[in-house]
């Protein structure tokens, strides 16, 4: 067929950005494979189904549909200023966290700035950055980590931006206070350091850093948090950043005005408010992990030591044929060889019933009797 | 107070950048101005509310709140795609046309790019086009709508985009199938023209032409469209473009995964069916836009004629009062000086009761007998 608009092409940042590839939801690999029951456990999404109080927040909300969001989300924000001991002007609200690490690349990067992030870490980093013509620099990992060191090392005077996930997605490695600190210590301050908290609700260890504490200390320090992990609302796209509000003021001029839906916001107002939901969702995880850790374990499997809702399990040569398999009995988990680790599977912690079968049919497929 | 963070300045061009200022929620002005009961004809919104099929959709839809949104939207595009009578790898999914506006700018405009827009022309397209660095040309209009003429003898070498508005907002001014074309074939074919139709559904000129159909002919056109005005979701921010499969592909790329969030998708499916709901927003937005109309003859008060869901009402000298008065009575309406309309003000086609209150209050303050 003759097309006319092969002649236009997009700029050269574009041309050469390959997309972030999601999990596919269950409804499609449902169609895809043709087997139903599905168990997913590849998004790191909340498997204990949303809060109710979000439920009947939404329903009451749904008269309201044909009226466009409030732009300034005046009450989250003032929810969220409240509960976080900040102002509501340092707050930038993101469709999912995903949208406020790309404002924060359109923001402040130009063409050829460098951007310092380690190997390993979350695929979204190097999209942003390479859409805006700017110059990933990839710090090799230390134990599956961040290697602060090395990070630092490659700082130069082209550096504009650094992201460090804490804990990472998705090796679930993480940073204590002290190591953070002493590296934030080095950054010069016209340097903006993003730290990516998405996974921050289920650290449990006492010397893990507050964000927003560290940002208090360090004011060039981006804080990203999203409520589609712990507080469940993967579906409704909400995510923040915690700034200076000097740099949320650049974020909200590159922010589209309605970037959050009504639903959304009215969601993870409830979401706050729901903190029974928010304890249950940490122990949920923190009992799901030690069921397939303990599991795994015994198997003679290995796995990194994750501060996430998911695991990196290690399969040897063999990661791509146990995802095959695992597929054929109807468990989805994520294969990260996009993440330079083609030895491993994430996988996402389940209810108890779907870690037991994530388990039970990896016994079956490494013939463990 | 002493802020580390100052040092840190955005982009040229983000520093440039003034945001849009969408109009307040009636929560908002409620709060602010103290009053309840706000009449509510400031955004272009559908007055009927929600569409029960979309509600009923939306409620189906809450159990699977922790879930991810189908980053390929895999249903809702192949619904579209019949519809329309085009392939699904045509269209991409924004959140909000708005956002199908910017994904333009981001994939095909290099810094010192030349864009060309009417004066009085949409908001957004000065405000994507500044985000990139891109150089504005704006073209000065002809009765109140586009001059093509004027536009044709923008295009310099450096021009890599065009947009048009039809009908256009806030004037309401449209093109005829004849003048685009005529337009469109004097367009070198590695222009951009993007015809966005978020009105579209509203006109009922016979003469007006299917963005489609222009599209296949002239596949250097971009069609945007929306489920913001006559569908009636404003809040959940659902718009897409047309192109070519090829152009899709690009805007893919600069696509967030999960832009249109899961409740967005559902909804905009539901309301592709409610073809009932649809028919209903036309009707009551024709007899309504008479009620406005007639009661404006009788005041000899002039409005620009208008395609759209609003109307352009002159008030010489004493809009900004006219404007102050309404809102001391409860009736929001929207100023558009930032138009270069400082005479006019944009009141939005409300329901049979709501226009009447907006005709007794503009009886009231230009004290009509």
């Amino acid at each position: 067929m003759s097309d006319d608009s092969q002649i236009i092409q997009a700029i050269e940042s574009v041309q050469a950005l390959s997309p972030y590839i999601p999990g596919k939801p269950v409804e499609e690999l449902e169609r895809e494979l043709g087997i139903q029951n599905i168990v997913k456990l590849a998004s790191n999404e909340n498997p204990l189904g949303p809060s109710p109080k979000v439920i009947e927040a939404i329903r009451q909300a749904l008269p309201e549909l044909t009226r466009y969001p409030d732009g300034s989300a005046f009450r989250l924000k003032a929810k969220l200023a409240e509960q976080l001991n900040i102002k509501s002007s340092q707050i930038t609200l993101g469709n999912g966290s995903n949208d406020v690490l790309e404002l924060i690349a359109r923001a402040f990067l130009n063409k050829n700035d460098e951007v310092i992030f380690s190997q390993h870490a979350f695929a979204v980093y190097p999209i942003v950055t390479q859409a805006v013509g700017a110059k990933a620099v990839v710090t090799p990992a230390l134990n599956w980590g961040h290697d602060l060191d090395a990070m630092e090392a490659a700082i130069t005077n082209k550096t504009k931006l650094i992201f460090i996930a804490n804990p990472n997605n998705p090796t679930g490695t993480w940073l204590s206070k002290g190591e953070l600190k002493a590296f934030l210590k080095q950054v010069p301050k016209h340097i903006i350091v993003v730290l990516d908290e998405a996974y921050a609700e289920y650290v449990n260890q006492e010397n893990y850093p507050d964000g927003v504490r560290i940002h208090k200390r360090f004011e060039n320090v981006i804080i990203t948090r999203t409520f589609s992990k712990a507080y469940g609302l993967a579906s409704l796209r909400v995510g923040y950043s915690i700034s200076t509000s000097h740099i949320a003021d650049f974020l909200n001029r590159v922010r589209q005005p309605f970037n959050v839906n009504s639903l959304a916001l009215t969601a993870a107002e409830a979401a706050l408010d729901d903190t029974d939901y928010l304890e249950k969702s940490i122990e949920a995880n923190d009992s799901g992990k030690s069921q397939i850790k303990k599991a795994l374990k015994e198997m003679n499997v290995n796995y990194i030591s994750s501060m996430g809702n998911f695991l990196c399990v290690e399969f040897k040569g063999r990661a791509k044929f146990v995802n095959d398999e695992l597929l054929k009995m109807g468990v989805i988990v994520r294969p990260i060889a996009n993440y330079e680790m083609p030895d491993h599977l994430r996988v996402t912690i389940g209810t108890q019933q779907e870690n037991e079968k994530f388990i039970q049919c990896i016994k079956q497929i490494l013939e463990i009797k």
